[in-house]
């Protein structure tokens, strides 16, 4: 690689499928990004999804994370628990050496912890539940990165514990004024039209900006663009964001080194 | 230590609360055992429990082991779910990595894999069941050690998997005359009379010999002894048992080093 | 009605989606069957779909049936786990009873009561369970009718129990010689071609008769064809069968009347 | 009966064992009270257990109620989910439907509704909550009473949807100034001392005032006293409670009429 390009890492949750009922169109997402976010069996995902997701994220390249989550099926992990820091500590580590145990049997490495739904939402205001989230992720493994949302109280958490914390932005999310995401209960919360979030994930990686929903624009530092695995048309929102920003001449690879193959 | 004397390991199944329900006299076993053989949350155990259960043990200088079962809290791992080979696999990775995370939170280390409950009583009789759980071990960590019911198919496929086998015996549990457990559902499989239990721990150590529920005298070599945590007066069982055995110069030692406190 | 034309019975299995996770084609499937059998949250089903369900049904003039099945949303009620007979009256009874209550919200009324999965399948081969199933159901309203596999130990719980036994054949599933379901496991188990499915329906309704996976022919009487819900293309082997039948002046009707709308 | 003496009715929350995991103390207290609010299986209880329940309060003469809360085995139900009214409406049905099915096996009747834990602390001061469970109720069937914290917001939701109200005080949880519970999180928040708790019993009984957290007097009139069956020492406290009314010439006795035996 003589000329160096700028890169971004793309991120989606994945394997958030359950026994019999499947999240469809994940395996075109994880062909499309460079490192996959897994469920850990508490919101979503099992011990047999997570292998089959692992093992695909494996074959392609593709640098693994684990996405705990509050212990809430029904909810799928978007429905704010109320845990204490304790409990929520004791949450993340048992998710992540789920996950870790489940890499292993593929050979595979965790090299990110990022938390999930109504976890993420409130780790990104509460100082206390970002500091539980990392220690256990440094109690865990201290060679993990922590994905925390640019701007949010979860990078100072991630400094303290000395992990390395990698900014992440939403392009299929609104955002509010104050750099938080507008809740999924909101109308606009939730973007779908390809051309807008390709545009919109332009902008955060060439200008570190990103309109609000307020009409405010915000200035965003990010290492990760996300996009949710579990929107019906996940694959196409990421095949034009990946096609955008390569025509632009930003390249996309993950933080971290993907396992070898 | 200047003179040996012969020891032999007990172990306990425990951290078997879940949410709000407890296993009462837990604390009471986890005080007499040098083995504690912690559910991970699938049949029973919560990151909770499972922390707390982690923090005592290595507070007494009781090895931590994990003890994964099948994912079914109503039927506590004691329904045969019928999971195929991959099915457990992945069961047991991620059980066991899930403890794996707790533990490594409270400075302990995880060093023995058990299955419990329908999944044990599996491994003891179908092969493919005790290689998946035993390939699954070793590749979560080739060092830890595999507790098999003495006997049987467990310890030819944790031999072969290069794992080191621990061979168990049950003193609170009426055997067939092939070497298997007698049922919880048929009369008298479980034995509750403190003193009866310490005597047949005591010849099992000393004479490798346990009678079983037709008459018969079964030859077993054992490394380890069970008593089950949450039996109403397991704390009495296994005070009778380890007095016993102390009685007659038979010290309680784990087979593996706790961890340095 | 002056020219009396002959019927049959379409059902589906529906309201088996959970939480965030959909079955895809749910909607069009209750547009062309004649009875809904609806999850009962067990298995399957939460009491929002379960109650979105019953609406769609009772707006469709689709009759409403409960669907219990064995407590196991991992495996999808589709493992065995070989509760006893009283474990399986309580969860017919709670299950049924469940989507009753949910039911009345609607101004709808549950007119019968068919097992699912593991449950179906042994209560056509284990009397005992058949039994717990009927009398659960008679405990529960002895007015609603029990969907029963055509042929099996279902239809004499049955009448055994006063109930009315609804004999049942499957336009998508093989049959073994015995006139059991070849299980999923096996190759061939499921049928997906919509032409032969219909044509098997066709032979079903005039003739009686359905040819075995083992090329034997059986003789089977049925009140009502089951299409699986669940199937990826459901809704097209159900139309198959739907325009199939009308074809051969075989109208589509339901078994007992539906709510009136 | 000649002599009328003035009756108050008590109440326990009962049938929260789960599987293998029991609540001990529950036949003590069940033997003591005039009416059981049953669980259904969402935050605790499973079909076995609801049978197991209803059938030991007919035994007694005891009322049975169903005893509905947040789907949130392991956090008991005591976690504020925040479902919508929707959501809630949807889950009393269904549990109430499902306490209903089980107990027509056992010929007992459910003459009441009583929300549990969060749901129970939310409606007490949500209207759309309050109002989501009292036309929920009705919808089930119109008969049933609804059991509502004395002084809260659902007694209006009661009246309004035309369900008969039952003013429910509480003698061993801590009030604040304003007649809602001290949360259990706060110390205090649970009393324990017999001695003490029948005291406010009888005060609430004779005086309609019980004694703030913040010294204040609140005036409360109630129809049913409350103890909870899941305090360790409930027994204790509820026999204390009831000795001491009777000794004071007041009665215990049903707001509804037991099931005839």
């Amino acid at each position: 690689m003589l000329a160096r390009v700028p890169t971004i890492d793309l991120n989606a949750d994945l394997g958030e499928s359950f026994g019999r009922w499947t999240i469809p169109g994940e395996r075109d997402v994880l062909a499309l990004v460079s490192s996959a976010s897994i469920a850990c069996g508490a919101h979503a995902g099992d011990p047999g999804v997570m292998r089959a997701t692992v093992r695909a994220a494996r074959a392609r390249g593709v640098v693994v994370g684990a996405h705990p989550g509050y212990p809430d099926l029904q909810g799928f992990g978007r429905r704010e628990l109320g845990l204490d820091a304790d409990e929520i500590a004791a949450q993340v580590a048992a998710q992540t050496g789920a996950l870790t145990g489940i890499a292993r049997l593929e050979g595979a490495t965790v090299r990110y912890v990022k938390p999930h739904g109504a976890l993420y939402n409130r780790a990104a205001r509460d100082a206390a539940a970002a500091r539980a989230i990392a220690s256990a992720i440094r109690g865990v493994d201290a060679s993990l990165a922590m994905l925390a949302l640019a701007g949010s109280a979860m990078l100072e958490a991630a400094a303290e514990a000395g992990l390395r914390a990698v900014r992440e932005a939403f392009v299929d999310r609104a955002y509010r004024g104050d750099g938080t995401l507008l809740p999924r209960s909101e109308p606009g919360a939730v973007l779908d039209d390809p051309a807008r979030v390709a545009e919109r994930a332009l902008r955060l990686v060439e200008d570190g900006r990103v309109e609000a929903a307020d009409g405010s624009v915000l200035r965003l530092r990010a290492d990760s663009l996300c996009v949710h695995g579990d929107s019906p048309d996940a694959a196409r929102l990421v095949a034009a964001v990946r096609e955008r920003l390569e025509r632009a001449g930003i390249g996309i690879a993950p933080f971290a080194a993907p396992d070898p193959w």
